[in-house]
């Protein structure tokens, strides 16, 4: 039956497609990170969050580290079917590696990036092997 | 000036990084697009999103021929500074070229993707010379 899913979606020519992860408690843009196809089916049959690395060139699960895992709500596909949009609760309340609520910490202010979210946690209290 | 705010960008090996766009008025995660340097130099200048077409290899204005343009309210850039995330002001109510609201309207539901969210305007009458 799975296979009919990911048959539909439009893998580019890694195998991969990107995936938005939004916050379903307050609709926050999280993170953007990159599924295979094992990925995704590991999403759909866990309802936790997997991601393929591009630089690592692994698999992983959001949070087998740093027990941020993310529990998903929704997933939905986007009209051309090589996007996917996660909703998840974020477990930890940390998306993002920097120790941060989400990844898209810097804001574009009079030609800066500029960083306007705090570190709620150090990160290497998350990742203390690292 | 405009230079330091591109070349802090990771650019990937095509020279484009993807940029979310969300709604400004209900945080709808409305579509994705790639971004070149020159569509985000001219969606700075212009505040209006702009995009570069990997399909027709071209740039574009989001809502140049539809009328549906993306007023920019917010830029951010993440962790890895390789994805933007938009916050705009939906011209029309319609991000989608199939005439829904946004572009992530198919849901996944007990093995299939289901669509649930209607066109609001027929795009032979968003784009009537097509």
């Amino acid at each position: 039956m799975t296979a009919d899913i990911v048959s539909e979606v439009k893998w580019n020519e890694q195998g991969l497609i990107p995936a938005i992860v939004q916050s379903a408690d307050n609709g926050q843009v999280l993170m953007l990170a990159w599924m295979d196809e094992a990925a995704l089916l590991n999403t759909i049959k866990t309802q936790k969050a997997h991601f393929w690395s591009r630089s690592r060139q692994a698999s992983w699960m959001k949070g087998e580290t740093s027990g941020h895992t993310q529990e998903v709500i929704e997933l939905r596909l986007d009209c051309d079917s090589d996007t996917v949009l996660l909703k998840v609760k974020q477990h930890g309340g940390i998306a993002c590696h920097t120790g941060r609520a989400r990844c898209f910490y810097k804001r574009y202010d009079n030609d800066q990036w500029v960083t306007d979210e705090d570190v709620i946690k150090d990160p290497t209290d998350i990742y203390p092997g690292k």
